[in-house]
């Protein structure tokens, strides 16, 4: 689905981050940066209940990324899509494994006792690349 | 209305890129990202007539850009916003001293015939900074 001559920008061994952009309340745009990971079928990032783009996604499952060449502003994909599954991160086994993708550590070092992570994973509908 | 600590991640010397979220025809979030400058008290972009955002910008003119340190990605502002003000650049002024700023380029050099440039004048609404 990721075009082959963009899939460089989600391979694990770039780590680029992506912009994700979700609906607010009133409508109004938000957007911010993420780790992710490109799983082959879907674009999987995490989150505590207690963010705003979790509560923007309860309400509105349409989302998209924004994901630029670490080495080359000019090349990047906007992958747009839907959260088509929430799943429960009760051992943070996912966010530790994107520490070890963005920061080379084996357990996610910010956990906060009371945080409850969830995995978005986001199905692709749409993407577009440049550069 | 940056706040201090952050104001290096929208000054002309840091080259950093905004990923712009705005809201397509159906409510769904849109984002890629764009050269901007901040002028004191708007985020400034470029755009051609014929791109997604400014027509989804034409239709609602709320906005959100998120921005990273490009020397540290951990350190990002969220800048939201409403358009309110799109000037014409027949003459390529804005877009070239853009192209000044992000590849130092007197002139912007990808110009064509029959583009139609504008200025898209973002005046901020809501700030919010991390890292």
């Amino acid at each position: 689905m990721i075009p082959e001559s963009h899939a460089d920008l989600v391979a694990w061994e770039t780590k680029s981050f992506a912009h994700v952009a979700t609906i607010g309340p009133g409508g109004q745009p938000h957007t911010s940066p993420v780790w992710f990971e490109w799983d082959g079928s879907h674009i999987n990032f995490s989150l505590t209940k207690s963010r705003q783009k979790y509560r923007n996604l309860q309400r509105d499952r349409r989302v998209s990324f924004s994901i630029m060449d670490p080495e080359d502003p000019y090349r990047y994909i906007e992958v747009r899509g839907e959260l088509v599954d929430i799943e429960e991160d009760p051992d943070i086994d996912f966010i530790s494994r994107m520490a070890k993708k963005y920061i080379g550590r084996d357990r996610y070092p910010w956990h906060r006792e009371g945080d409850e992570r969830v995995v978005m994973k986001v199905k692709p509908t749409d993407i577009s690349g440049m550069g």
